[in-house]
């Protein structure tokens, strides 16, 4: 499988508001995959976020290694995956985080702001593409 | 998480041709994802269909761990994953398994019959569903 940097085309996908589903590993090496929003940051590192309780957080601190699939939403045959490590989580201060996030995919800030969030930054070793046009 | 008998609300978002992505874990642990089509049968099996050389087949071989997550095309915010084990693999002669998917996905039959295919069915151990109504 292909290693970065991305491709324009890769990065294009990437770059838009598409769903996504990310898969990590519990501590027994089930895979557990769940839809997320994400967000391509401009060093090919990928965002994610995540409320501070979530049981994937501790899985990704035993197990930094997952997988993101992003599906083009007008076809999703054209999509693109993933696979890399979770390199730095860290609390999302002032919800910064998915703020950008929550910007990215809807246009406004995050509503709910009650809760604790986390930042964590996916660095990518693989990706593959599929249906992608040049 | 619960477990099945999967409730109406979750086997209705199952049985509609939606979007998905299944992962399973390479030898090393690393999981990997990938957009698939699926179909849930009426025993809550859910059948999927490769390519009889897909690495991923060799995987599954190893280890029959897999998650399935389901986007609804409507609003990709309501979902459902399920985790469970590919429990049987085998030859889709005639290739009678991606014509089923073929006509939930397109209304036809598959286009390509040049390569061997394989069916293999889900068993499911837990499900978790998010923003489904009841």
């Amino acid at each position: 499988m292909p290693r970065p940097p991305l491709p324009a085309n890769v990065r294009d996908l990437l770059l838009q508001a598409n769903p996504a589903v990310i898969a990590a590993n519990r501590p027994d090496g089930q895979p557990v995959s769940v839809a997320t929003w994400y967000l391509l940051e401009d060093d090919d590192r990928i965002l994610i976020n995540m409320d501070a309780a979530r049981r994937r957080l501790s899985y990704l601190r035993d197990d930094p290694r997952v997988s993101l699939t992003v599906l083009s939403e007008a076809n999703w045959g054209t999509h693109v995956s993933v696979q890399g490590r979770v390199v730095d989580i860290s609390p999302d201060l002032k919800l910064a985080g998915i703020d950008r996030l929550a910007r990215q995919y809807f246009g406004g800030s995050y509503p709910n702001r009650d809760r604790e969030r986390v930042n964590g930054w996916i660095e990518i070793e693989f990706w593959h593409a599929w249906q992608l046009k040049d």
